[in-house]
């Protein structure tokens, strides 16, 4: 490990994404869009003998498999850590009622906005490409929603308590829930030719099982334990006035917590950031007590621009310089991408409410388009299983659904933003993390 | 990269560091040796088929070569961070004439604090083993100063302003500057068989200049700028009530100029604490005014614990388990490197103020003795350099010279910790981010 090597394309990239984030948000766009067009630039400049991503020592990854450099880990680390950091910052300005206050509205988005992509990207391949694994990899691909990207418009934009948020968030979970679902389904079809019940079973009943426990934690076991110690320490007191209760640093406490319920989502099946939403949500009642949302205020802002500029990195041009064609490939998919999640969330926003005005509907169904990482993994996973000595999905769809992520994540927050700045004009703000 | 276990990993160690940090502060042990002493258990513990380092993907390094795991890389980064941050945390309450006040002491002190472990760990050497080169690395060690670990007793205990603090920071910045000197002149002789002077002349006067133009800019050109712009924008407001100057996020830039003030000490050879906390003098005067204490402890919480498990994890008791007799030399080289450093400043500070009280001269000579990660970098190099078909530091010196490093690093922060709360009773007080 050169550490000196480490050090400057961390500071290079923090800087220079910092300098992208502040530029694009003094234009009237989302800051994350610099981050993520500094992430494309870094990965994809060569002048002359000078390539920006040896220098940096982060390498793209090719559409046959990843190439690893050693710094390329670190920042996919950082990248990670900042995108988990980011929602349970989302977590602790979530209490369990504002979950359930939007419960249907949020399910309904969530169930329309899996079916109706995952039906017409299943529909699209069939018809143009004809093998089977392909559509199936590719419905489970439009399927995903990546919160990160959405959260952070909502979190820079200071609009975390509107019922749009809220339902977003809440569609996020149980989309998370849904897309891990069909994932189990379609790749164990493509492993061993069937669907395996059993397991697509049990896979959903832990998941939902982790989802409910946490909020059943969060909204009930804790606060009882909290007005338990609260007791305590004041019936302490009255019997003994210079009785100093011990004192915790709840920061602390809750970085682990954050750390261990990533992990453990990841466990069950769902994104570490489920995870970390639910462990945010564990602190929400108290965050301001313990002043978290300061202190994770503090740490986000060094980490999560990694997570902006990681997806950038995603990015490699080359395959559709060589191969012209998959572009138009590609922008059909992510046409079809945005528009089925739009249709889909907004119908389900529609029936739960039939009185929604449609600038709701409008916000719910742009904030649920971007795919972000999540879309990627699936991809990933379909270039991984091998059927019938090929692999499940070729490297040209792979590097299709690699742009059609990358393409939602960057046209969703400017359009978000746009319509949100529209409904609640005087509250939009420029997020400190923004700012260079 | 496998997300799931970097984030196991990462938690698992973050929350049992945390814990023991602050079980040895409530046995009045300061916390950081429980977090080293973790370090050491986690590389070390079998128990049956259950290897800890392995299921954690740390693997310790073995003399004859490191042996890496991803996560083992991940840990360092974070170690590397957690003390260039938090040697910058330290330079944020450094102002330039609080180290030009104490120089003189400082200066003698880091001198004598080199001469005399030098010759001593030279003459030890050349007497029980012979070969020049194994001499001439051992002095080399033996004179490398690790202020992290010092640094940290004197911010747990808040006591930054005293002058013993002051001396012993100044004396590290000197030391290192003089202890890259003579690495320049060991591995020079040891890679050429002669001194080349030139090349030590430049690698000196470069290190002094860089020290030297960043404490200008430090006292002199940063007091300027700022005085400029705050008139700019007073002149700007009173032409225009309504001018609201443009806000810049300090923290964001002040984590940028930290990054790459490291980086730029490891390039003229110094160590990057060294850079991070001239960095941090860069923003002493207003420290306060930004709130970057606050924030950069935030950031710090979160990663120094894994400085403190990293330099543990750095001892493989294996070899002394093999080779019983090495622990015998090893125990000597201990005893000396003790006794050195701390005659040597102690001699050094007394030289400069006849008149100070042999407790301030306790403090800073035991203020000296952690050799920590500097010391081992140092031995890494001399396993690195091979001489006529031979490293010029043999495998089992490598180990006593790491087991030294560690131990002078266990040994001194309790007495240190107990010097100062003698003198400054009252101060002493628990560090938030010691506490669970």
């Amino acid at each position: 490990m050169e550490i000196a090597q480490v050090l400057l394309s961390l500071a290079v990239i923090f800087i220079l994404a910092k300098v992208a984030s502040r530029a694009f948000a003094k234009l009237g766009v989302p800051g994350l869009i610099g981050e993520i067009i500094l992430g494309i630039l870094l990965v994809n400049i060569v002048i002359g003998d000078f390539d920006l991503a040896k220098f940096l020592d982060i390498k793209c990854i090719d559409p046959s498999g990843r190439v690893y450099q050693e710094t390329h880990g670190i920042i996919e680390v950082f990248s990670e850590l900042g995108v988990i950091f980011l929602l349970f910052t989302v977590g602790l300005e979530t209490k369990v009622s504002d979950l359930t206050s939007v419960g249907k509205a949020a399910a309904l988005v969530a169930i329309m906005g899996v079916i109706v992509p995952f039906i017409v990207g299943f529909a699209f391949i069939t018809i143009t490409d004809g093998d089977f694994y392909h559509s199936m990899f590719m419905g489970a691909a439009m399927v995903a929603t990546s919160v990160g990207i959405t959260a952070r418009v909502i979190k820079d934009m200071k609009l975390m308590d509107v019922k749009e948020s809220r339902i977003i968030i809440g569609a996020a979970v149980i989309d998370d829930i849904l897309g891990m679902i069909v994932l189990a389904i379609v790749s164990g079809m493509a492993k061993t030719g069937e669907i395996d019940i059993v397991n697509v079973l049990i896979v959903s009943v832990t998941a939902i099982a982790f989802v409910l426990v946490v909020l059943l934690i969060a909204g009930k076991v804790i606060p009882k334990i909290y007005n338990n110690v609260q007791q305590k320490k004041a019936d302490r007191i009255l019997h003994d006035p210079n009785y100093i209760p011990p004192g915790y640093n709840m920061f602390v406490i809750s970085l682990g917590v954050c750390l261990v319920f990533a992990y453990l989502a990841d466990v069950v099946g769902l994104a570490t950031i489920i995870g970390s939403f639910l462990a945010g949500m564990l602190f929400a009642d108290h965050a301001w007590e313990w002043k978290l949302e300061e202190k994770f205020e503090s740490i986000s802002t060094f980490f999560v621009s990694f997570f902006f500029v990681y997806v950038g990195m995603n990015v490699d041009i080359s395959v559709f310089v060589e191969q012209p064609a998959l572009l138009v490939t590609a922008v059909i998919i992510i046409v079809l991408a945005c528009v089925t999640k739009f249709v889909g969330c907004g119908l389900g926003a529609k029936i739960a409410e039939p009185h929604m005005e449609m600038s709701s509907v409008s916000i719910i169904g742009v904030g649920m388009i971007p795919r972000g990482e999540v879309g990627i993994i699936v991809a990933l996973l379909g270039t991984g299983i091998i059927v019938a000595g090929v692999p499940a999905l070729s490297s040209e769809m792979y590097a299709s659904i690699v742009l059609m992520c990358i393409a939602t994540t960057i046209i969703a927050p400017p359009i978000l933003s746009k319509l949100f700045s529209k409904k609640y004009k005087p509250m939009y703000e420029i997020r400190d993390s923004d700012r260079l």
